[in-house]
């Protein structure tokens, strides 16, 4: 059901991946724009948006695709926000906002805002939201349905392209909450930075044992490890410059974890019960909260394939 | 589709939580056992099963419960095992076959072995399955299809006896292994007690933070905290045995993790983007492989929920 009047006139999505392209399918979707442009620096990207129409112009110079955008979304990886900021800067129209996703917002508010002319403005966002594959065809228009859109404007920024960029995730089905910059980032490093630092990690310790190979790990996944490969398989570059984007938060975040899990070890080694049924009993609680949240649902996913992978069910037992 | 000839006259589960009642409800339905008695030192759990028809008697004492049984199934925590083989020891049928589910084989073996009476025999087994879920009304018998069992009996092993427990686990749809019980503790510890030991320890120091509120943990815990969560919402006794009972394995496989990890926080720190890169585009290759073992499906499971939990789709903006 499109809006009478869309929110833009036209919409430049810079980086056409998972997430840009989930944002073009429901600027779409939901009638959000008038016009939905798109560039990309990767050709075969370009031609899949292309297939899948995603937009109503595809362009390779994102300079181009900006130029008639009154809302333009960067949605490349933080290791390429500056040049493309320098790049595009010109280019904008007077009155553009200029928004994004991207996973830390120091560094984006670093890298984009000097190259901003005066009249344009940027509202800094980030949907928690993804999957763990990429690309154009990856995307959909659900994608941030229920979940999190936080904007970190800063105190100057004009409020009432602050209320647009709002509005636009609100239609999208995004719960949007306003949030410090430097708060993002430690409040992003221990939802998300450092579970996927975990994840990339036990996935290449277990690939370096030469104890248990490799067909031994595939084979008995099910135990625990595989849910850590769904998070292990997410965008190699995206998550480089996540890392080198977030330094400070990640690290200090990362020396938690290690020391509590020294804590662990410690405990493992002297046999001590206790402190080990009490922290599994805690993470219990956090879980349950997490659910009545809404941000999870509670069918036990463990077992998920379990049905839908054997179709009829086992054959009988030979019994002669 | 039952068998013409169940594989055993009595069936006796000892511990009838998750995995005892998916085992419970298996035999059940495949017609593995022409009668299925169960054990529960847990008076709601005995009520439970009572209730949900489980089995065709349900007892307090385990003794009871063997007593007739030809095949006897150990599913309770691993800090039981040794009390509860030295309580039914004398009270088993000549000739019964003991096998168990417990995640660790070292200790199974230590605790179980020296109390059979001679002319039974125990066939150590683990399969590899389960959800975050605990208790009777947890289990459902698809729940081993397609995953794996494995089987750890000693050399001098009785061979007709392994068969009959391998034939069990393949009429529940498991894929069937065996393994040398050191082996066995060596895979689970990566594969499954590790990423468990982690999965607990970042719940844990994200619910430590003074400068994240839970509230904020909680609400962004789709950037990959969740699925973290649901793995630490296992049964905290089950676990709390397992690392009591696999520490020399956990232990060394921790070490490793830890290892690894901390270079990766130095590659951070000193920017290293390249050596971040690298481990994030290897640890694709192995969820590739998991995904075609039929170990887990290639469904985008970070956006689970998204369509599920909001209705029809989001309202149309206001834009008057």
């Amino acid at each position: 059901m499109p809006a009478q009047q869309p929110l833009f006139e036209t919409l430049a999505v810079i980086g056409i991946g998972l997430i840009g392209s989930s944002i073009a399918r429901a600027a779409r979707e939901y009638g959000l724009a008038r016009q939905i442009v798109a560039a990309d620096a990767s050709e075969p990207h370009r031609r899949q948006a292309t297939e899948l129409g995603l937009a109503d112009a595809v362009y390779g110079d994102a300079a181009e695709a900006v130029k008639d955008a009154d809302l333009v979304m960067l949605c490349v990886p933080l290791g390429a926000y500056a040049a493309v900021a320098a790049h595009i800067g010109p280019a904008l129209k007077p009155g553009a906002i200029v928004s994004d996703v991207g996973s830390c917002k120091q560094s984006v508010i670093r890298d984009v805002s000097p190259h901003l002319p005066a009249g344009c403005t940027f509202v800094p966002g980030h949907p928690v939201a993804g999957t763990e594959h990429s690309g154009p065809a990856a995307g959909f228009a659900a994608l941030f349905h229920g979940r999190w859109c936080i904007l970190t404007p800063e105190p100057e920024t004009e409020a009432a392209a602050v209320e647009k960029v709002r509005a636009f995730w609100a239609a999208c089905g995004s719960k949007v909450e306003q949030m410090e910059p430097h708060h993002h980032d430690l409040v992003l490093a221990i939802t998300s930075h450092v579970p996927h630092l975990i994840a990339y990690n036990i996935v290449g310790t277990a690939d370096d044992l030469e104890t248990v190979t490799e067909s031994e790990v595939i084979k008995y996944s099910a135990g625990g490890f595989r849910d850590f490969t769904r998070i292990a398989a997410s965008d190699p570059t995206m998550w480089r410059d996540v890392f080198l984007n977030n330094r400070e938060a990640v690290l200090e975040m990362l020396g938690r974890f290690t020391e509590d899990l020294i804590a662990l070890q410690r405990a493992i080694r002297w046999g001590e019960g206790d402190a080990l049924f009490d922290l599994f009993t805690r993470t219990r609680t956090i879980r349950r909260a997490i659910i009545d949240a809404g941000q999870e649902t509670n069918a036990p996913d463990f077992g998920r394939g379990s049905a839908a992978t054997v179709a009829p069910g086992p054959a009988a037992p030979k019994t002669d």
